[in-house]
Formats: structure tokens, sequence, C-alpha cells
């Protein structure tokens, strides 16, 4: 008798959200067995020495052999290329998942790999920190967080079920949602924050020399809080922007206007447009506060 | 025999600083009475309840009076009316100093309000939180971070050691500098910061309803560490933008043309570009990590 919800689970890409998750299923005892996939030696070496996988492998192909259920937690830009080698190899009734923060993508790249007698549900985990690799991964990371899953019209009700327990069981919420409407929430919630943040630190790099060492020196005015967000990972991170194009640009163009109204209020001296601007950002923590996500 | 550093203080402006400031003064035996003075009857009323002053009053007339060391910690926008109110009745030889993030404009509002009988030491903390008020202050707020002063060239060297001497003594660093340069460095590191966070909070709120409490509910993806930043007071924002305007708008033109680079590169494709671009912003985190200011 055995109360695992998955006898082999193969994780690819075993960094900072493989390796939290498959922390998180172990110590859950949600899993029988671990397979770990990463493509650096020295993250191999690492999860090796921190016993964080059952069997450890370079190749994707090898990992997902008898697995009953692949995650696939490598950067998007990945994802065709990796199916085209996972699928001959994937087992009869296995179910395929990934963790990607762009999901029309995935389904474009990934779902047409993946063959009849395999299941594909496309996930995301709202969670993450700005550190990348095995060591930087903890159990906890998905706890009171929400997993979005994106099935397609045809997707097995039941694999999508077995996905949705397995984060329910880490701790997270599950909602189910359309991966276009995904996609625009995630442009403004994420992946706009970070191109936003990347490119202010940006700027300030490219500051004369004799300014930049007091950029880091006076960080803790609110440049800090910039410089963790834009400490991301720069591959995954492309690739998001890469593969969520549309969404980004549009709500880019949106954030541009509302930048040059502010500068303009600035220059004209307009005090109140500011004042009422900044009153009404403040109320937004409030609801952020309220949802358990502060 | 005393060790006080000063008799009386008085703190005009008794909020998240000027609170955190009393905390720290009086744990650290620095002073020997506190005169709280503060517009809102709110926050008098706290801080009588959590017994933060010698004495507390709504007149900053009144606050001074007898005060060898006068700290303005309200919004730079009230300095000019403030300086009017207080001056008659600063005592001979009291230090005048502030905690304002922009230091040309306290210059230029303050200084000639200042009788020539008193001395006037600019100053800036580079700490705080996105709080508001005396409850909300604590006194290790300036422990291992910068203050710096802006003093003038006929500022009274005495009058300057004993400010930097009293931040010293609650664990800040302390740095002179040009008033010019501090707002050039603080446009960057923090008054820009604030104010992208600011416009992103604000394009989410203007949002589609239905959009709206998803921004929320998936803050978790970076978006909430925005709305964190933008939930700062408002009017003490305000007042930052308009007095220091010609710095914030040329680092903000700077910004806007880092991003159209960007907006263009992920409009095109180019990963490599933006690869690039977020690789060099990790380095800088690595630079505030070292510079123990993360």
């Amino acid at each position: 008798m055995t109360a695992f919800s998955f006898e082999r689970v193969a994780i690819i890409g075993f960094g900072l959200i493989g390796s939290s998750l498959g922390r998180a299923l172990r110590s859950h005892g949600l899993v029988r067995e671990i397979v770990a996939c990463d493509a650096s030696e020295e993250a191999r070496a690492d999860i090796a020495e921190l016993g964080l996988a059952d069997r450890i492998t370079a190749d994707p192909a090898d990992a997902v052999a008898g697995a009953d259920l692949v995650i696939i937690c490598t950067p998007v830009g990945s994802y065709s290329a990796l199916g085209t080698a996972i699928a001959p190899h994937l087992a009869p009734g296995a179910i395929v998942t990934d963790v990607g923060s762009v999901k029309q993508s995935v389904i474009r790249d990934l779902g047409p790999t993946i063959p009849k007698h395999a299941h594909f549900v496309p996930g995301h985990p709202i969670a993450g920190t700005e550190k990348s690799g095995p060591r930087h991964g903890f159990g906890e990371l998905f706890e009171g967080r929400w997993a979005v899953l994106t099935p397609l019209p045809d997707s097995d009700r039941a694999a999508i079920d077995k996905v949705a327990a397995l984060w329910h069981a880490i701790g997270s919420e599950v909602v189910e949602m359309d991966a276009q409407h995904h996609d625009k929430v995630l442009a403004i919630t994420s992946h706009l924050p970070h191109l936003i943040a990347y490119t202010i630190v940006g700027t300030a790099v490219d500051l004369e020399e004799s300014l930049q060492s007091e950029v880091v020196k006076f960080s803790a005015g609110g440049f800090r809080d910039f410089t963790r967000i834009a400490a991301s990972d720069p591959t995954f991170w492309r690739d998001v922007f890469l593969n969520n194009r549309e969404a980004v640009l549009e709500m880019l163009q949106r954030l541009t206007e509302d930048l040059a109204a502010l500068q303009r209020a600035i220059r004209r001296g307009e005090g109140d447009f500011l004042y009422e601007r900044f009153a009404r950002a403040r109320e937004i923590r409030r609801g952020v506060i309220e949802a358990k996500q502060a």
C-alpha cells in the first residue's frame, strides 16, 4: 500500500523552482522517486551533494523514461527542442506539466510534441525569488501562493485534477484560466515589473563612473529593491519577454503613457495631480496585504 | 555631570523618521529632553500613548523655544513657512538640522530664515520604510545606513561635527557632500524608483476592473514589491518631486531612452541584447550586497 501520488517524477531543470518543487514533493511524501535533470554540471554536483534527488541526469530523454509525472522547469525558450527530445520516451499515461511564466507560447511550442498517449497540463506557480540554482530552493516556496493551470479544451480532466491536487498538497491555491488571460495578467504583475527593474538598474550602470559607487552606497533609498528584482536569471527573463511579446508591449505602452503624464506634472509643478496619483497607488497596497500576498 | 549631547531636542514632524530618530536618541541616552511637534492630532495622541516624548505640541514656535537642537522631519514643501515660524524663537547657538530627501531646495527655502545666532546643518539619512506615522518608527532604522550632510561653505564646523556625532552615535555612517551632487545621486537611487513604482501601480489601477482583482491576487510575481514602495506617504513624495525637478527629469529622460531600447529589442526579438542588459544589471546587485545595503 502506498500513499504516493506519483511513483516517479522527472523534474527537468532543477534550479530554484525545480529544486524547490522537488523538496516540497519529497517532504510531503507525494512521490516515491525523484529524477533530477539539469544541463548544468555545477547544478548536478550541487543536487548530488545536497541529496535532493534519487537519480541525477543531464539527458531529458533518459530522465522521463518510466516517469508518470514530468515537470518542466527550464526557461520557456527551451521548450520546443525539449519537447521533441522527450516525446519518444514518455510513458503511456504520463502527465507532462510545467512551471513556465508564459503559457500561450508553451502551448504553442510544447503542446504539439506531446504524444497522444501522454497528458499535457500547462501550469505556472506564482512564486519565486531573485536567486538561481538548486542551492537556493526551499520546499516552502509555494505555500500560500497561487498555482495557475491553463488546460486546453481537450486536456484530460483526471490529469488536470492530479496536477491540481499536487499543488494543493504542497500548500498552494490552484486556479484554472485561459492561457491568453494568464499571459495578460502576468505581463502586468510580473513581466513588466521585472523589465522596469532591469531598466532602472541598467540606467544606473550607465551613469558616470564617479556616480556609480554612490548609487550602490545610497541604494537603501529605494534602488536596492530594484537591484534585488534585477538579480533574477537573465536567460529565464529573456525567454519570458521574447515569448510574451504582445502582452508585455501592450502593458509597456500603457506604462509609458502614464510615466509621460507624471513627467509632465513634475515639469509643470502640478502637485495636486501627483498627490492624487500617489494616493491611489497606496490603496492597492492594502489589497495586496489583505490578500496575504505581501 | 551629564553625558547628554544635547539638553533639549525639538523634533518637528514626528512621523516615521522623526519618531525613529526620537527613539534612537533616547535609547542611546543622547538627549535629556525630547519635544515632539506634529500638526496631526492623531499623531500627537499616538506619541502620548506610546510615551515617545517628554513634551508634545502642535506649535513649531513653541517646540523650538529653548531647544539646543532642532530636527525638521516634515515634508520638504513645508520648510519655507516652517522656517519663518520658528526663526524668532530659536535660542542663541541652537543647531537646526533636517532629514529632507532633497537638499538644494531645503537650503534655498530654509537657509535664509535661520537667524545668524543659530546654526543650519542640512542633512538626510538614507533610511526609511513605506510606512507612515509615529507608530511605525523604530530606533534601529538608521543602523548601518548612511547619513548625508550637505553643509554650506559658511556652516559652523563645530555644529556640523555635533550633528555628525549624533548620527554616528545611533549607528549611521556619515558623509558630507555638495547639495547639488546629493540631489543628483538621490534622484536615481531613491526618487526615480519611487516614481516608477507609483507609475506601474497606477497603470495596474487603470486596468479593466475584471483584471484588477487578479493583479492583487497574483502580485507575488514581482508586482507586490512595487506596491510596497508605492505605499509611501503621498505628501512626502509629491514634495520631493516638486523640489528636485531638474535632477528627477534628467534621470527620467535617461530611463525613458533605456526603456525604449528594451521595448525595441522585445519587438524585434533581439534576445542577445536583452540577455546582455539583464546580465549587467545582475552585477550591480552584488555590489549592493557587498556594501551591506541589501
